[in-house]
């Protein structure tokens, strides 16, 4: 299995660096017959996309994706399909000065004593422009868990710093830069991200996220347990440092009998486990949340080494995310439907089977 | 690659359920030349294993340990390692009651929908039983972590209910039940479970761990991060309902200039990442948490429905836990040394091979 | 992915070494559902047991095969499903002498130069004795190909030195010691046979074999072809040096007009391709053939050296096939069996997952 | 893991159609810190190229290969490298009217019935166009082989139709476009080529391939064994019907005593083990064999069905090879040194891994 690829029977590969010429990803084992058209794919890019709004990183990029391989007539055909994005707003000068600077807080330090060699323009493979290929593959996955079973993703800021947002109305999500429902918040907000940006520093965020309509039985013991899976989906994510499912930490302080969900009249009456039982869909929303941390990209000067192993003070100086959290919560749907798709694939190869092909 | 199979060259396979005759594992990839012996497994099987103090189910297991394979004249071959333990006190009449019943909150639900077939005794493949071998396997991975790296990895209670514990003094940490270092606590630990006991009642916990020495460069990139893959290796944990690295979602409200761990002197000054930035290891320990959630077997009496449809009302009368997360630290050390072993022998054969074998 | 794990959706896993106390194996994503027995196990692993005539090895095991998990109440539950024999008539004296010689052409000389240690004990983790689990598992994967698709595999010697053997009468393939159909040859057979063990001499063998009713449409282009996982199937069975698919090397001097199979009538006109259009199937019967090398173990002196490196003599005195290709015919069917399953199940994952589980 | 992906240490996933806008591949885990230019890679890609004589299809491809990703100042970076090539010379138009035909002897009803859909363009996925990437693949690897561990792989035309040829000369294998070193041939080859073109028809070949120099110890048992796996290579390799290692399918009328390769003063006496015992290298050269079958694109007409099961007569119009074995040589070296590479990288991860990293 590659370290860049991801999934079992559904398997998404990614390459491609932040300054390279193009990034890609290959989706394998995407079955066949699905209508898909790179304007659809485009859609939940623009989502993800930087530079829309004064809260984000000021770098443009087209986001142009081709669809090159596993489609044919507009339909998949079961073969390797294989997306294109070329890069065309990176600007190499704004990073020349990093080149032996290990950042504090960065990838520099461990990419560097890991492999030896570092692409340092913009992060390399470890930037968030990898997150795009997760946007373009997820968009492939939405479509087909709507389509087929009727699961609905959604995800949404939930905190940031120590703002604390209602999920609020759903259908306002993509109104706003925020991600968020809770727009009687939004003035707040606005105010926080302006006061931070001027200030050079940034902060951290929490995501929510919930899969409506997951079908049950979904997730495989003991390994392949669906929250664990999640869970590694998520922690892959630039910049997340926690996960939960369902209550998640607050199970610490919960008595058993306020945790457990009792069913009545074949209703569960709460759903603190997020929707999964021992690793498996019970046919409840499946819930969690991820954190994200502060970018280390900031104005203030932080103390570091370089690559000689010689104090140096540093300054970021390029175009970042003053709350990179953000901006993950395109990613967090993404990943979650990559999962739960490839959760499907996997619970019907075993469990449908045996009947004539 | 199985879903009960754990690693990518450290492969961990675990099989067996509570009541069956057996349970057992097979390790494969582990280097040849390490001397072992079951009594060197034993000696962790007993920090794990019930019936040891009155805040754990009664249950108890010898839990002899076989080596069945893989090592021969005390040294290990290279080839799989398969450990074997014969379940000696598994009493099914106590489950008998509950073939048709789902108690809430448990696999019983989950597990009769996916299968159409679930075997009852005692949870089944569900049991924490199920554990004992990432207890037995993570022995392996912990003396050779230790012997060739230099590698220490330890875990402690660090809340259970609202009872909020310090790391104390680690050395004290196998001298009580509770896994706690925080020694001062234990009276008001006792009171505590003795309390919850009688109520028949539970209790989540929290359980931080450590791994110090673990070598600089581990992790890879982007879908096999350490901190990716240790969330999966955490989540995969019966009861697990959260995971965080570092600081986890106490980033979310921390700001960058805070959270970037600076470098002076060739030294971190803080460790808010956890050891691991963009995925790979900084040399700084690797430290994590976990959420466990409280166990919904319980006296007090939960509404459900049978595998009829038809509403029950359940109480549960066999051997448990009050709080199945206190148990949980050995095994939680156990999952990150196997993760962290199978990150050494991921990176070697990267970074390593271009020398003649 | 272990190197002792075999499979994807469907995945095996043996250990076990040919004196050590126990060898196993794990099946892992098996249906639920399906009644399995060990007495039905067994059926198969007498077809391949040693002792039974005066042409095999005279190692006289048991295979008193045990189901430890993964089977309630006589069906499989979806849990992983493991199987152990304990070994019984290993006699490990037999073997004292060889600790330190490297046998020419056997398994010595490269394992000790891998591993730095070897288990010298009747080839430790090389013997055949390994395939005994690769029969038990394919003895469930049998009974579920012909219970729910109605598939048939058989195998049968076609040539052992030079004696050439038809295909003859299938039913009474398991009548005789070298599984021919060709019953007219056991004379000579029987006679060729025991001239070589008389002189201390041994034979290679080929073995065809052949699946009817393979559903149209298995296979995973392009690296997991039916025929590629095939190949890796039957090259990983001891003694293994080729392997051909339908035509396989008579291709080589064929005629495209000749080689490729017409259809008249919606019925192919031949089967040259043996089942397999670019690694799918067709619905034709699957038809292989592997080659199998005479067994280094001689009564006749061989030149080698020692673990020192000095100059030695081998002559063999342990229990040894003349012609372990013969016994390899239930092994064969097992592999291909457990191929065939497998992807039944990938396949299923892939196009019949649009639908509500 | 990927159905289009192959290794497991080093991961290679190939996507793309014959008549797509782009083929490409990633090589995933590659180590980083070597020297590699699309220029160098171009050579390996101009050997395999068609178009260069009139023995081969004349499909002209300038397989202008780009670096995308994973090479950073011209050195690897140790992550995944992307290499794409634009197809250029894709006349769709030839194709048009076997939309909705089964070509006798390929893909088509293969992939027709098991997919429901099928890019018919030039044989879309399952054309030798993918092949490219095998190739470009097994540049990269071929350099790193010879740069770290001085591996040489050579690989020549032994059997075309009847004729047969020596070895010969190994650095004229190149000179010619029968990829013989058996130069004395070449009249003979030309001759039987012309005629064969003439006819319409279509003929199969024979490969051999020679690995010198390879480390002693590579491949893992029992299902890693590197026979296993070089078959699973060659198999999944476009019309290969048929693999051996060493003596392959003579091994069965060989006697033991003459199979075993006896060592004399440290000296392997012969290598009919093709180099691999008990599916580890020994040190001597690894030998294979495969057997490539005729193309089934001929102007000879043949009887098959459509879509609709109606029975149709098939010509092939478009650009094709007579003997698609001959184009197949760099295939089998770059396959082989894929295998062997990826080899040596599991080999250090479990056995070189005992040291500080």
């Amino acid at each position: 299995m590659s370290h860049n690829s991801f999934g079992k029977n559904l398997v998404f590969t990614s390459f491609g660096e932040s300054h390279g010429s193009t990034i890609g990803c290959v989706i394998d084992g995407f079955p066949p017959g699905m209508h898909i058209s790179a304007e659809e794919i485009k859609v939940e890019l623009r989502r993800r996309a930087t530079g829309q709004s004064r809260h984000t990183s000021q770098r443009k990029e087209k986001d142009d994706v081709q669809i090159v391989s596993g489609v044919f007539e507009g339909k998949t055909t079961g073969h390797p399909i294989a997306l294109l994005i070329e890069n065309t707003d990176a600007r190499s000068k704004d990073y020349s000065d990093i080149a032996t600077t290990f950042r504090p807080g960065h990838a520099d330090y461990s990419y560097w004593h890991k492999y030896g060699i570092r692409d340092y323009r913009g992060g390399g493979r470890s930037s968030a422009r990898e997150t795009t290929m997760r946007v373009a593959a997820g968009a492939l996955a939405k479509k087909w868990l709507k389509e087929n079973h009727g699961v609905e993703i959604k995800a949404w800021l939930s905190q940031i710093g120590d703002i604390q947002l209602t999920k609020g109305d759903v259908s306002l999500i993509d109104s706003n830069p925020f991600f968020t429902g809770d727009v009687a918040k939004l003035p707040e907000l606005e105010a926080f991200m302006d006061g931070l940006r001027k200030s050079g520093d940034s902060v951290g965020a929490r995501i929510d996220a919930e899969a409506i309509g997951v079908p049950l039985g979904l997730g495989e013991p003991v390994y392949g347990k669906l929250d664990a899976e999640l869970a590694l989906a998520m922690m892959s994510i630039n910049a997340s440092k926690g996960v939960e499912i369902g209550a998640g930490f607050d199970s610490v302080s919960q008595k058993g009998s306020v945790h457990r969900d009792e069913i009545v009249g074949g209703e569960f009456q709460s759903n603190h486990a997020g929707g999964i039982l021992a690793g498996i869909t019970t046919g409840q929303p499946v819930t969690l949340s991820v954190a994200f941390k502060p970018t280390s990209s900031l104005r203030i000067p932080g103390r570091s080494e370089n690559i000689h192993g010689e104090p140096i003070e540093v300054v970021t100086k390029g175009r970042h995310d003053p709350c990179v959290g953000i901006r993950a919560t395109p990613i967090v749907e993404a990943m979650m439907a990559l999962v739960i798709m490839d959760h499907i694939l996997r619970h019907h190869a075993q469990t449908q089977s045996g009947k004539q092909s």
